[in-house]
């Protein structure tokens, strides 16, 4: 851990020192409410202003415009303090993950799998099956197992206990976290005599350049074809995508949502916690599902979606509104039915 | 990968061949958007009519009765297109995953462990426990965790990472996806002197013939005697199944469903996508949970429910059509009360 | 297994001896419906009635004031039958997961590693990175990865294929089930020319002393400083806890739970299955959110909330009983429009 002190952080963050405060050297960084004298800390978000004019850091990256300050810290003014503090962040913590090549003893790679040993890192207990390629400095994490055929590109993260299933491919800067299942069996059945046969699933996922998978995410292998996941996609955990579906780039998946199979998702979607999606749907570029919302019918891009079913968010406040003057209503019908049995 | 004449395909469908295209040689197959000149198709959903109009495909496969053809292709008229078109599949795919038995060295397997090496596949990896007795054909996958105790049949197929805790058992073809877990400790405390202390798990796990877990579901032990999924079950990914729950036969669980503790599933109940059962329910037979739905009372068997609570999908549709009227209905009022005013 | 007479269970339940039955020697326990003639069952809830006075157990623990008897049947009367089974339980089951302190020899333990090989259980398989200290008594299971740094503290009780990332920390008697994963990466992106950049995730987790996390659940590390879950909470399967949230101590999260970042929870929250949490909230302490329910704003404690979004469940029950009034009410309205043109 490499000490800062108050000029190397304006240097870190390009930002403009408003404020010396008590501190020279800064040993680390942590949240408002929660640094000490010799931590970093910053303001990203209005709702901790309080935090802030309470807090005990010893230096506070600020946004423009904040109108009063706390007593001791030092303060440096920069354009986007979440953003900046993330190069803080970076200079503060040697990562306990550094990137070293080579394959652990205890990990099992099959013959007639393709990577430079020089360049790739395979840890303890990781498993690689025949005809694998992993470009250069991709990581394959402990317990991994990784089917026969699969491609994987260069820089490459791929953490503890994932499995990846035979064939499926990961382009570049893939990150993979814990427990994440990439290409298990789509869910097909036919019903037979009363009993449901299952529908071989032999296609593959694809997931394209800088996607990133959620902790115990699962996505599904294609009936036949390829599952997509499109370029820089975000995927949070346990979610699960079914067979077939095709991501376009750039969407945001948060936990525990479920897109069902063969449906079609735009770019730049944006699915909150635990909404979901039937199959067969097609999603329009930038539409965005807030947290819960169920789509069962298409959805129209550009538009933020709200409730199960899904509708656009004006309709569905609109609708929750109306219920909020149902008891009003009953009254008032009760009032006029006293009135004509009055007449 | 064997290459297959129009003539193969016509003897492996059991089809009849309609129409010949300007293929004559066949290398594999995609959907009808995706497919080209060497590719077999084939048209299982009228969604796809247009698809199957413009398609490139060399062949499809299609249902009695379609009123037109695309230009070019072969086209071969089967009962099931769906269906058949997996014996294609059979035969373009050599099986990246073909069994092969015997113990990887890299696995370990203790002492008191009863199954024959040679009728038995145990990959890289996996770790097996005493007193577990394994049934011929069966592939226990890389980095499989199966405790003490357990019984497995017959052409069972463990996909890696997936664990069995003590004593479960499974019957002859049941298949596990990555990650899946059985026989975890079900959810049960007692709240003592403000603390909540643990209610022992000791029951199991009991996966009936032919059943299909889903990637990283999670079936619990039963507090004590038996959590049962029954013959022939399919449960998809992401399925949480509480501890004492007893499954009836032929069930389709799909994914992201949970089922609390001690609830009784009937025969051939459906589940669709996110729905939820309460503990200590019954559902009976033939039920459909469509998407999303929440049983908190029993369920009549032979009904389609929706909504949270659950309620048969007539009375749920007539609510939602009621409530669309919600805005006509307040706009009455208003007019009725001026009305009444007037006079 | 250890057989017991009818005086060892009375001994052993510190009950009452209502009734001898038929047996004297019982060799196990069941359900009151599975029961037989040689087995220990309870009544432990009344829905359950019915069964028991048509079991045929040999044995069964009954709460005072039960006015009717099945026949055959011994009856021993206690206080909490449900709890005072446990004792039965422990008794009857010889634990499959006896402890039993090494370090299996297809375990990888890397240098510096602190623990005691007396006292500690690393299982086959398991891995262990370099800097990690484990207490006295704690048993880390086959399969299990555990990243560099990280504490376990003493008579912890780690299932297989579950994953702890570096530098979290569990504290004592902290069980986690299968597959879990402690300190996968908190959700967070910045849009920098239209990509998602990620913000670096370099917080841990802390679970405090008596905490249980479920199979397959997942709890983020913080972006910086510490997701906390507070001592005694009980987490269930498949449960999503976000960075850098603080739960407070004993609470009980069922599965299927999500809990977006930042958010604070109480003490002796009980949030049901399926139910969520949106991110920076507050939930109050002993507030209870039945199965499913949503929080989108701030909780206070001691109300029980329903529906999404979360209502106290007093205005969600009024607000469904108001909805059910709906199809009268505009029967009502038309009503009023006939007479008002009649006149």
């Amino acid at each position: 851990m490499m000490h800062l002190s108050l000029d190397d952080i304006v240097g870190l963050t390009g930002g403009t020192l408003i404020r010396s405060g008590n501190t020279t050297v800064f040993k680390g960084m942590a949240a408002l409410d929660e640094a000490g004298e010799d931590e970093v800390s910053f303001l990203g978000n209005e709702k901790y202003y309080q935090d802030f004019i309470n807090t005990s850091a010893g230096v506070v990256l600020i946004p423009a415009g904040v109108p009063e300050y706390p007593e001791g810290a030092a303060l440096i003014e920069v354009e986007n303090p979440t953003l900046v503090f993330g190069e803080v962040i970076k200079h503060f913590v040697s990562s306990a993950s550094a990137f070293s090549p080579g394959v652990h003893p205890t990990a099992y790679v099959a013959e007639g799998v393709s990577f430079d040993p020089d360049q790739v890192s395979v840890k303890a207990g990781a498993v690689i099956e025949h005809g694998v390629s992993i470009g250069d400095g991709t990581e394959i994490g402990c317990g991994v197992v990784i089917g026969a055929g699969v491609e994987i590109g260069e820089n490459c993260l791929l953490h503890a206990n994932c499995t990846v299933r035979e064939r499926c491919v990961l382009k570049d800067q893939v990150v993979l976290q814990p427990g994440c299942v990439i290409g298990s069996d789509g869910y097909g059945y036919q019903l037979v005599d009363g009993r449901h046969e299952k529908i071989d699933q032999v296609g593959i996922v694809v997931l394209e350049k800088d996607v990133e998978i959620g902790a115990n995410s699962t996505i599904d292998r294609a009936r036949f074809g390829k599952t997509i996941i499109g370029e820089g996609c975000k995927i949070d955990n346990q979610v699960q995508i079914g067979h077939n579906v095709r991501m376009g780039k750039h969407c945001l998946i948060v936990s525990q949502v479920g897109i069902s199979g063969s449906t079609q998702v735009g770019n730049y979607v944006t699915m909150a916690g635990q909404a979901g999606a039937a199959g067969h749907l097609k999603i329009g570029d930038k539409a965005t599902l807030t947290g819960r919302t169920g789509a069962i019918k298409d959805l129209d891009g550009g538009v933020v979606y709200m409730g199960m079913p899904a509708r656009p968010m004006r309709e569905e406040l609109k609708k929750q509104a109306n219920l909020a003057r149902l008891p009003k209503l009953i009254a008032e019908v009760k009032e006029l039915k006293k009135k004509l049995a009055e007449e």
